[in-house]
């Protein structure tokens, strides 16, 4: 996607390096919409919320918002007292600086766990971003919250309401501590569509579920993960009829699904891609519990790694998940290769033939339980050398 | 310890190639009790049971047996039909060759899931293991049962019942796929004491309780998991009194413990053996839950790796596990130097004396939640690359 195609009636963005990040990259980001905007989110389930997370809660209760401040190098988690009020106070500053309300200013953070942020640089920082807004600089603030990212992730998505043309552009990052309920990562989403924050809440809830909750990378869940989304309403569009609706949902649930499948590709150290369906669970619980299981298995996911259809691990997850299940009804298949046939192996010839399959950077892998109707699927990548290198070096 | 050590009165064994394993390394091994023995076993959570866990659980019903014939190279695991039949043919056929009942063999298993074992090879290696039985041979069947293990496990306690000598020895197989609820571990103890079933298997559920099942490799369950244990009472002392029993109960505890920290410190790649320790739990579950949830974070144990006191990490590993707790309350130790403090960063001096700790082979995580009276404690090991690379290319 050509950069210069990023752009989105009335809002602005800017990034800048504040000294956050050790190498001297953009590690602040200002996103300002022009018009106050309908605005919703959802963020980490995880009982360790960072100081950003809850001022966002907090300013995001009357539904609408004007600017996202969001930062890499430093998660502003796990900082106590002290971490909430510079999570304020940065609120406050961006907001002095732009002429805004406090409360109308969202803010994320991700980066490092358990130091407090060096606010003299946020606080000097501030200026630049918001006298370097520019309606052609959404491409730099995807750059600017990259952490181990390995390249930036935008998704753009054009719509219609009501014969009136609207546009929804997303942002993320990702890379490590992805998993179910989200984990280290950050996704604005921008669009000019008029709609109501009811309506934005639940098409949000849809799309969030679909997507974002669907990926793993490691299983952890972060302390930080945000996902916001701002609706200016500068497309000028009346109110969303059930079909405009549908629409506007299925574009959301589109861009996020762009900006999953991009984080997961770019998983630390990631090699492969895969896409797992759980088919024939006995309940939905089942099919979650099933394709989480089978998603965060060390040994299935190495076995990703060496391209290995090892389908008795997979038989393992399953088996030690709790589900409903009878090892005889199962039936594996590596895309369209069939491997397992009532719970046991097909033959070497099917093996190798879904370990050349397994070659490629991207694959599925369908499990059907055989025990009822309920589906779920889940994206997840390989263990690899490169995630133990990242993760063991991370801060050192 | 000295190989020449194992002996127990009554108990021979012994080992050969079958040809299962690739490297023509032995991989089959025969305990054999001259008396009838009272038997206790334990076995795998998994729903998918391998084929010599279904028959062990039938032969060991009536509570005593005569041997137990494992082999590594193949679980028989996923086998189906065919499988169970090769699982009981093999009990048969070491019966018919000890001239003992098929019911009184017990078997177990491990190796690679899903392909049918050689029961050619299998059939052909029984005589050889009956003719080599010898009481010396204890240490060979534990190094016949090792799969990437690379070192054989082996313990002895001494004991008094009644002022009579009894003795326990245990051997045991680990690495991979070690997880509470054991996971392709392999664990057989044979015991001179004169003991009655039902004591047997309440001390064997205790001690079990207490160490096999507060190990952790990789939060993989696998699906032939096995502790049997042998008493042939040739020890003939009187009936255990209160004091007898718990000192035999105390005694398999040691025996087992001592095997489950050799079996995380020959974790596959593990190059630290970390000692979790969960205090002020609000109940027993939440212990529990917090101790597996930090033991088997993919980001905790990388940490481990890179000797990095990262306690986010951990703080984000506690919250994401859905327990009872506050922040502000936790304190987390690293032996005995305190990183953490009412939730936040004690320092950086003692982030880097806690670092300097983790340079050792071993070291002890102490996270204190201050919710109540319940405690847990779970042993773990580091994520490597050596991890990776075994369990990218065990198949291949």
């Amino acid at each position: 996607m050509d950069k210069q195609d990023i752009l989105i009636a009335g809002f602005k963005a800017s990034s800048i390096a504040a000294g956050l990040k050790k190498n001297n990259a953009a590690d602040m980001a200002l996103i300002f919409s022009e018009r106050k905007a309908v605005a919703a989110g959802v963020f980490t389930t995880n009982k360790v919320k960072a100081a950003p997370v809850l001022v966002s809660m907090e300013h995001l209760i009357k539904g609408h918002a004007r600017a996202i401040i969001a930062n890499a190098g430093n998660a502003n988690a796990c900082t106590g007292s002290e971490g909430f009020r510079n999570a304020g106070l940065t609120a406050e500053l961006v907001a002095r600086e732009l002429g805004i309300n406090p409360e109308d200013v969202l803010i994320a953070s991700t980066g490092v766990i358990g130091a407090q942020i060096d606010m003299e640089k946020v606080g000097n920082a501030i200026p630049g971003l918001v006298k370097g807004l520019s309606s052609e600089k959404i491409p730099l603030a995807a750059d600017a919250i990259m952490t181990t990212d390995s390249f930036a992730k935008i998704s753009l998505f054009d719509g219609e309401a009501g014969g009136i043309p609207y546009r929804i552009a997303g942002i993320a990052k990702g890379a490590g501590m992805i998993m179910p309920n989200m984990a280290t990562m950050l996704s604005f989403i921008l669009t000019d569509i008029e709609i109501e924050v009811l309506q934005l809440k639940r098409a949000l809830s849809y799309a969030v579920e679909r997507t974002f909750n669907r990926i793993t990378v490691d299983g952890d869940t972060s302390t930080n993960d945000t996902v916001l989304v701002l609706a200016n309403g500068m497309a000028g569009n009346s109110p969303l009829n059930d079909s405009d609706y549908d629409g506007f949902t299925k574009g959301l649930q589109q861009v996020m699904n762009d900006l999953s499948n991009m984080i997961v590709k770019d998983g630390e150290g990631a090699t492969k891609q895969v896409f797992i369906y759980i088919k024939g669970a006995a309940s939905e619980k089942d099919a979650i519990i099933a394709a989480r299981n089978v998603a965060n298995s060390y040994l299935v996911k190495t076995a990703f790694y060496g391209q290995d259809a090892n389908w008795g691990r997979i038989m393992a997850a399953l088996g030690r998940s709790g589900i409903v299940m009878d090892e005889k009804d199962i039936s594996i298949l590596i895309d369209d290769i069939k491997i397992v046939d009532g719970g046991l192996g097909v033959g070497p010839d099917q093996e190798k033939n879904a370990a050349e399959r397994m070659k490629n950077r991207s694959f599925s892998l369908i499990i059907d339980l055989n025990k009822g109707g309920y589906e779920y699927n889940i994206i997840t990548c390989d263990l690899t050398h490169e995630y133990v290198s990242i993760n063991a070096n991370y801060r050192t």
